[in-house]
C-alpha cells in the first residue's frame, strides 16, 4: 500500500477463538468490529460469518480484505501453504492466497514452516504477521541478528537476519500450564482459586534457573509436594508452577541461542511482563511490543502489493 | 511375622483408584477381593468400604489388617504422616498408625517424605511398601547404593544406600502424558486413537536423549508439527510423545545420579518395559520386579513386630 493511498481496506486477525476484523481507510482505523473464532463457528462457514459482520461495510467499497491466523489453516476457511524459511515480507506476500468473497477480493496471509534450532520440524500461523509488523514497528529490528519472542498458548522463539525470518522454535508452555492447573493432581492438593501470585513465580523462575531446565518435570511435582509438606496456598503453588515452566522456557532458549541479548517481546502487556522477568532472570533484556499493534503494521506491509499470491477460486 | 508363624493377616494395598485385599496364613494367600480406591468410595467411608469387604474373613480371626497406599493420605481412613528420610523398614514400622475396626486391629503404612537429589521436598504414599519388599525379593539391594524407579502417574527415583531409602525424586511423566493425550491442541492435529507405536516410542526416546532433557517442552511440540508437516500419524505421534517423556525423565535422572548402573524397575510389566528401554538408550540396564508381588513382600516385611507404631482411637 503507498503511504499517500486513501483507499478502502479491511485487515482481520482470525484466530481459533476470537476474529477481529478493522476498516482501513489509509492508515486510519475507520471501525472495528469483534466475531468468532475459526474453532467456534457453530456450524456457520467461515465465509458466511465473515461476509455477515462485514455488513455494511461493503458500502465504503473496499479493495481488499487481507486475514492472518488460524482462517488460513485446513481447518479455516482455505488453506493457505505454509511459505518455508528464511522467508520475508517479500516471500510472505508472494504465498497470499486470494479468494473471492460474493464479489470483495480476500487474500490469506500463510503460515510459516522452518527446520528448527534442534533439527525439528516446525509451524507458526497468524505470528508471521505480528513479526513483520514488529519489523515496521522498529526498523532497527531489521538489522543483525536478533531475537524475538511471541508469548502464548504456544509460544514462538523467533530469529530473525537482516530482516528475514530465518528459524523459530515452539514452546508450548501456555498450554502446558493450563493443562496442568485445570485437570492436574498436581494443582489439586490446595484450596483455593486466585490469581498466581509473583512471590511464587519469581521463586519458580529462580528455582528453575538454578536447577537447569533439564530438571523441569522433577520440579514440576514440587508444586504438588510443597502443598502437602509445607502448605503453600494455591495462588502461591500456580504461580510456582507458571515460573518454572517460563523460567524453564527462557532458559532452555538461552541454551540454543545463545546469550539472549535484548529479546523483543510481542504479545499481550501481562504475559510479556512475565516473559521480561524470566528472560532479565537469565541475564538477557527485553522490550515490548503491543500484540494488536504487531498485527495491524503487518497486515500494512502486506497489503503493500495486492498482485502477489496465489489467486483461487473458493 | 515369625515365618513360622500360622496366624492369620489381612493385607491391603489402597490406593486412590483400587483396593485389592488378601486373606494371608503364614506366607499362603488364602482369598483376594477387590473393592474401590479412596478417590471413588461414592460417599462411603472408608471403615464402612473396608468391614464390608472384610465380611465373613473375620470368622478366619485375623489378628491384623495392615494397609498400605493412599487409605493413608488426609483424604484416606486417617492420615499416616509421612516418615522422614532416612528410613529402613524398622522405620516405617516404628510409625505405622495402629486404629481398630470393630474389633480388628488394623495398621496403616505411612508414606515418606525427603529433602530430593534437587534440594527440594518430595513425598511417596504406597511406594515405599513396594520399595521394602524388593529389597526383600532380592537381598542384593540391601547391599551398596542403588537406584531403583517405580514408573507411573507420578514416577519415583529411588536411591537405597545399605538397605536403606535416603532420597527419592518424584517425574510426574504419565501424568502429563495423559494430560496431553487427553486434552491437548498437540495431540489433535491428526485423528486416530490407536495404541502408542513401538517405532514411535522408540524416536521419541532417540530424539530427547540426542537433544538433551533441557529441550523436553520444544521437542513436546513436535509432535504437532510433524502431524502437520509430515502427517504422522496419531498412533507414531502419541507413541513419539511417550518416548519423549519417558526419555527426558531417565536422561535428567543420570545427570543427577550418575552412571544409572543396573536400575530394578517395579511397577507393571508393560510400563516397565517402555523404562528400560529408554535406560538402556542412555546407557544403563535393568531388571523388572512385579510390583503386586512388591507390595506383598514390603507388608510381610512390616508385619513382623505388631507392636510397634501409633496407636490411636478411631
Amino acid at each position: 500500500m503507498n503511504p499517500m493511498d486513501n483507499s478502502v481496506t479491511i485487515f482481520g486477525d482470525w484466530g481459533t477463538s476470537r476474529l477481529r476484523l478493522y476498516l482501513r481507510q489509509g492508515k486510519s482505523v475507520l471501525d472495528r468490529r469483534d466475531g468468532p473464532g475459526v474453532g467456534s463457528l457453530g456450524g456457520a462457514s467461515p465465509r458466511e460469518t465473515f461476509l455477515d459482520l462485514v455488513g455494511d461495510w461493503r458500502e465504503a467499497r473496499p479493495s481488499l480484505a487481507l486475514l492472518c491466523g488460524m482462517v488460513g489453516s485446513r481447518n479455516g476457511w482455505a488453506e493457505a501453504a505454509y511459505a518455508p524459511c528464511p522467508a520475508g515480507a517479500a516471500d510472505i506476500r508472494a504465498r497470499l492466497l486470494h479468494l473471492d468473497a460474493d464479489g470483495l477480493p480476500v487474500a490469506i496471509v500463510p503460515g510459516l514452516s522452518c527446520r528448527n534450532a534442534l533439527g525439528g520440524p516446525d509451524v507458526m500461523r497468524g505470528e508471521e504477521t505480528q513479526i513483520l509488523g514488529a519489523l515496521e514497528l522498529d526498523p532497527a529490528l531489521k538489522q543483525g541478528r536478533r531475537l524475538l519472542a511471541l508469548p502464548g498458548t504456544h509460544t514462538k522463539w523467533v530469529v530473525v537476519e537482516d530482516g528475514t525470518i530465518t528459524s523459530f522454535l515452539t514452546a508450548p508452555v501456555g498450554e502446558l500450564y493450563a493443562l496442568l492447573r485445570e485437570h492436574s493432581i498436581l494443582a489439586k492438593a490446595a484450596p483455593g482459586d486466585g490469581p498466581e501470585s509473583p512471590e511464587g513465580f519469581a521463586r519458580g523462575v529462580a528455582r528453575v534457573v538454578e536447577q537447569g531446565p533439564a530438571r523441569l518435570p522433577h520440579l514440576i511435582f514440587e508444586t504438588r509436594s510443597r502443598q502437602l509438606l509445607d502448605g503453600l496456598p494455591k495462588d502461591e503453588a500456580m504461580g510456582f508452577l507458571s515460573g518454572l515452566l517460563i523460567g524453564g522456557d527462557v532458559a532452555a532458549t538461552s541454551s540454543w541461542f545463545g546469550d539472549l541479548g535484548q529479546v523483543s517481546l510481542i504479545g499481550a502487556p501481562a504475559l510479556s511482563a512475565l516473559y521480561a522477568q524470566a528472560i532479565a532472570a537469565c541475564g538477557g533484556s527485553s522490550a515490548a511490543v503491543d500484540g494488536d499493534a504487531a498485527v495491524l503494521a503487518g497486515l500494512t506491509a502486506l497489503s503493500s502489493d495486492q498482485n502477489s499470491g496465489v489467486h483461487v477460486l473458493a
